[in-house]
């Protein structure tokens, strides 16, 4: 394996903050308009990428009045917030695979403040996904394609997602370890056979890490070494359950001098710190032992709203006992 | 590089629980019977190999009255909470180089209810080192060298200091990242030069790693996939400053079945959730900065402790400004 500049930077590698969108996991996408753009102005000073905000649910699934309105994106909640986004910033926002009416509620790109679409899917959604994708770039979008629960898919329908994705107009593929259970050598592995899949395309492949054994950053820094390009964090590490990759931690590892880390830490001081006083993110057992099972965090979640928080060995046993 | 076993596990690895010696330097090693008690129970039911309680410091250096039992681990002191320790789970405490008087204070091994003495040393004082390696081996006890603010050796003192610790009867030699500074590749490099310094020995290499950029367990399993045998872990990852590698990830990363998780969560919630209402150890952003900077923690600290503990900018640029 070569090894990647140490002291030097990879010109290629693009961050994507999706603080608001796995951040409103938390707090049903409430977000309030202040917060939203002090995150939007500090990911423009700091040189992030992209900016994440939201999902594009399907309002007769979900009711607009039980969710925030980052739920949605409607293009006018978007725009008061940023106006027409007049900077090199690019907006995002994720599209759940039969979650979305997309032929419906994704505009034309042009007609649109968002650049970039985020197809997020299970291993069972792919061939809605694929015409997901189609639609999105059909319609001038850059697309994502996100397979989630990776830790769940078995090698040979990995290989055929790889091959449906790659046979469509998907600019990147994403790594996601939603569970936050792989370890370092996994993410080696997983890294090497999707950027064998796109060999000799222009695709990129993308990384987004859970913190469930803090090992959000490494596995993103792994990645990086293998030749992954585009990088998932999150201010202060926000995110559902015990989180993601920390942006101020990654801007700190990359040596690209067009990222600046001074703005986040500026944003996290003023911004986070207050909000951590409200709800939670971050490592905590209840987290590391649904990672150690390879399950998805919601038991976790649950443990944490019920009246026994920090019962982690009753949590423990019945994590361990639980069946397939 | 050969591949580390993966859903196997490697049998020489040993695992050293620092809770108490290095969660002491947050609270002034005042830690009371009950939990030091509780921890030893712990370990013992987990399957730990090590337990460090203290620090064996010279009493005219640092006047009893000011510090907490465990800073001089008396033998009567360990004896009341643990009595003869008739465990397999061995006892240490780490001995300061010039801070401790151990001709005087260490007893020989036959009269001391401890078996192992971590020498802790700066690259400056590496003669007194040596001799104190020499003093407690006489003495009978297992030896370990810990050379501690690696990240600010020079390659070839690290050299004549490995050359002079390979001449001693050193059973082990630890990577300290005091500063929590250094990513994967830095301890895979490390890991290769302490590995070769005692290639033909019976000479073993550790890793004690630091979590300000959330790399401590992430850095501990580099090691391990490097060769690194002996490893430092605290409950809830508890230490100074960001703390250290927490112990139950450890645990639930290896696979040697002598090993149990069960016990650790227990003690976690019991002792050590309650502790965090008291006294505050972790990742937080001060602890980041300095180690970006490649500073050690200390400034960090003062902040914590002054009135304005969450002014991460300010505290940015008057580390970014200091001289060296």
């Amino acid at each position: 394996m070569d090894k990647a500049p140490w002291i030097s930077y990879r010109p290629e590698i693009k961050v994507l903050d999706c603080t608001i969108r796995d951040g409103g996991l938390i707090n049903n996408h409430c977000f309030d308009d202040r917060l939203i753009r002090a995150v939007y102005e500090a990911n423009v000073a700091a040189g992030i990428d992209y900016m994440e905000l939201g999902y594009k649910a399907d309002k007769k699934i979900f009711a607009p009045g039980k969710f925030g309105e980052w739920k949605f994106c409607d293009e006018d909640t978007v725009r008061r917030v940023v106006d027409d986004n007049p900077t090199d910033l690019k907006l995002s926002f994720m599209a759940d695979a039969e979650r979305t009416d997309y032929h419906h509620d994704i505009l034309p790109a042009d007609q649109s403040v968002f650049d970039q679409v985020r197809v997020a899917t299970y291993i069972h959604q792919i061939p809605t996904a694929i015409d997901m994708i189609k639609d999105a770039a059909d319609k001038g979008y850059e697309v994502s394609a996100n397979l989630m629960a990776l830790s769940t898919v078995q090698d040979r329908e990995l290989a055929e997602a790889l091959e449906l994705f790659c046979q469509t107009d998907v600019k990147t593929i994403v790594i996601v370890d939603s569970f936050g259970t792989f370890y370092s050598e996994q993410i080696q592995d997983y890294a090497k056979r999707y950027l064998k899949a796109v060999e000799g395309t222009d695709k990129q492949i993308g990384i987004h890490a859970h913190n469930n054994l803090q090992l959000a950053f490494a596995n993103t820094i792994e990645a990086i070494i293998c030749g992954v390009n585009r990088l998932d964090a999150t201010f202060n590490g926000i995110g559902r359950g015990a989180g993601n990759c920390p942006l101020e931690l990654l801007l700190s590892f990359l040596r690209n001098p067009k990222f600046h880390l001074r703005p986040i830490l500026e944003c996290i001081q003023k911004e986070f710190i207050p909000l951590r006083g409200e709800i939670e993110w971050g490592y905590i057992i209840p987290y590391m032992i649904t990672a150690h099972f390879n399950r998805h965090p919601r038991s976790a979640i649950q443990l944490r709203d019920s009246k026994t928080p920090d019962d982690y060995v009753t949590f423990y046993d019945q994590v361990a006992g639980m069946e397939d």
